[in-house]
């Protein structure tokens, strides 16, 4: 872990490594996949299957008979835990719920915004080693609590043609409509375009390699989707009173996850600053499963920033928009007004990361690499959209519509001034 | 105009002719100024300026007294209207404000969402023949009202570095906080990047021409975008006591914007039909400035669909997703629940679309080209975000840590696992 002096105007995108370089050969590689799937279909997808992950497919959709089977394997208290995060995440993401309004500004005047679900959407969930029915929870109960009629989830397959059951588990709690067994660049394009067995979504979310995001960010604008996510990171706020052992393990929570992931810590203190290194690499040093990743991303994107004081942590943490804050001062929740970019805040000492991302409710799909300053959590509102609601009646109309007409004219649109002006011609 | 007895499973993108092709060379073009401004900043801004907008320029930002004379320069009669204008959009948006929330689950539980604005936003005005300052407050006064902190406007300059001087008032009225005479690509990639005297966007919004759509596109992800607008359509629902000369005058309006824009009328009487097409093609043969326009659109991208019963034409309504939706039927409220697409919503005869691009309140930047599927309005929602709010104290941790320890290592996740049990250790 590298320790930094916070100075105001530090380039913090050069120390912390953050770039956006595109990766053309994988673009074209995923443009020639995206092209075959839409000539070819279902062909294209057993093609790449086999090509890509190595896999002859018998049948692309998952039958009820498979769930089944994969629910049976699950564990009875794994599936406990499943069904109680399932009922937190529905919980509290049934409080983001919007509904159709209307007022009357003035008489005769109507105006409002209608509410409806988008109708159907696809949900890529990646495979391989890294499977989250943790993820499935919590992409796919926003969605159902949002009124999707359709939700789609794409994965792909291992080479002997299953899903990890207790994928399958989650989507089946979940309420998942429809599961497909392909991934990739492939099962984004099918999402996007149809094929004769699987049907075009209407938006795509979720989380993937880098030929998912790129296929993703290809296909925007024919479907919406959710914002691309990049490596995960955490930043801690501590003050000189916080826990160096909770602080260390927290930030480890996040280095297994991947070798580019980014745990920082900020902090008044140099001392505490010392001591959480000390403990990083002790806790690494004892038996965590995955202790060469963790070690890797810490040694290559770990930091400790030290500030002079809490303003200048927020105004540190504000510029590096972490996807998870973790406030490990007295008092966290006085501190909320503070916070202007972050994907969620995680408030004080018993608050960890891991309580975020399996079990309270609240989302764990969060934007990553600064995207903060600019997004949102996955929620209900993702899987919503709003029309406007404008009614006038004639009166209303009649003392407006020459200032209507005029503002058309000083635009050039006379078709736009007669559309009114002829209302009240005779 | 083209008469087509609407049957359902019809191949309506097919009919339509929307396509969304790419372009290739203009990607290529664009990637090449992009990488320009990202390396020569402002040399690359003057650079292009003269390559592709003909126009020499001395400075890169409009100066206050270029405000204050645009200003002067605009009719006080038409300022007073914008000035009306924007009040009624800022009243519509205000509705729009969302503010942080928490809840209490359980004891010991605090969750929540904090909402933020985006702290700087970019915001594309096009110039040329198409000056609308309408634009200019639709998409400001909403990052206003969200408390959008810096608000940035471009727009190309003509070739004699000037700005549109009713384009400049709109902003001056709406509150832009700062304005630069670039547009294209390299506007977009400015904003997105930053040069020397521009800083960098959090979100770039506005519409723009293809060099401008597809930068968008290759910059999201850097930064946010809004949807990439395509050609402009309305739709209209009529019943056969639907008033033709109005429906006909709605049509053009829509159809004088672009030869690619798109009229429809979906109706119950074929005689309506009828009387519609024969009274839009008389209102042309009248003086309408831009009728060589508006006849290409109706000629080309106009359609009548003859449905059998209002149910069919929302069913089909629904399908194409209109931008813009107008129910020329009888108690038109009372058929909101049967809206599921559509990006505004106009009720009755004496709400004509030019109401609400002009003056109405609600957003007339709003999803083209079917993207109502899955988008909506411009609002104040695009310019704020959210945070999580995760809050436990250590006797709700302690009651749930194992399910989460077992969760976490379901997954292989072993540091998230001993992240929470570390609490408990001792």
């Amino acid at each position: 872990m590298k320790t930094i002096t916070y100075k105001q105007g530090m380039d913090l995108d050069t120390i912390l490594k953050r770039n956006d370089d595109e990766r053309e050969d994988i673009r074209n590689a995923v443009l020639e996949i995206i092209k075959g799937v839409k000539k070819e279909g279902n062909a294209a997808l057993l093609y790449y299957t086999q090509a890509l992950d190595h896999c002859v497919l018998t049948h692309l959709q998952v039958t009820e008979a498979e769930i089944d089977e994969a629910f049976a394997a699950v564990p009875a208290e794994l599936l406990d835990i499943i069904r109680e995060a399932a009922e937190n995440i529905r919980d509290f993401h049934e409080k983001q719920l919007e509904t159709t309004w209307t007022y009357t500004p003035q008489p005769g005047v109507i105006l409002g915004q209608h509410i409806t679900p988008i109708e159907r959407v696809g949900l890529y969930v990646p495979g391989g080693k890294a499977t989250y029915p943790s993820t499935v929870l919590m992409d796919a109960i926003p969605a159902l609590v949002a009124g999707v009629k359709s939700l789609v989830m794409v994965t792909p397959p291992g080479r002997d043609g299953k899903i990890n059951p207790t994928i399958l588990a989650a989507a089946k709690i979940a309420g998942v409509h429809e599961i497909y067994k392909i991934g990739g660049a492939q099962a984004v394009a099918a999402l996007a375009y149809g094929t004769e067995t699987i049907k075009a979504v209407n938006k795509i979310v979720g989380p993937g390699n880098i030929y998912v995001a790129t296929a993703k960010k290809e296909v925007f604008g024919k479907v919406d989707i959710d914002m691309i996510a990049g490596p995960s990171e955490v930043l801690i706020i501590a003050d000189e009173n916080a826990n160096p052992v909770y602080a260390a393990a927290d930030l480890l929570s996040q280095a297994e996850h991947d070798e580019l992931a980014m745990p920082i810590l900020v902090t008044t203190s140099a001392e505490l600053g010392n001591q959480v290194i000390d403990e990083v690499y002790r806790q690494i040093s004892e038996d965590l499963s995955r202790k060469e990743i963790a070690k890797k991303s810490v040694d290559d994107y770990g930091f400790i920033f030290i500030v002079k004081d809490l303003d200048e942590a927020f105004e540190l943490s504000n510029q590096i928009a972490p996807e998870h804050l973790e406030l490990l001062i007295e008092h966290p929740m006085d501190s909320l007004e503070k916070v202007k970019n972050a994907g969620a805040i995680f408030m004080g000492a018993y608050t960890p990361e891991p309580l975020g991302d399996y079990f309270a409710g609240p989302n764990h799909t969060l934007p990553t690499s600064g995207t903060a300053k600019f997004s949102s959590p996955l929620g209900v509102y993702d899987y919503l959209k709003k029309s406007s609601i404008l009614s006038y009646d004639q009166a209303a109309l009649q003392s407006v519509y020459p200032k209507i007409a005029a503002f058309a004219r000083c635009e050039g649109l006379d078709a736009h001034a007669k559309a009114v002006e002829r209302r009240f011609e005779d």
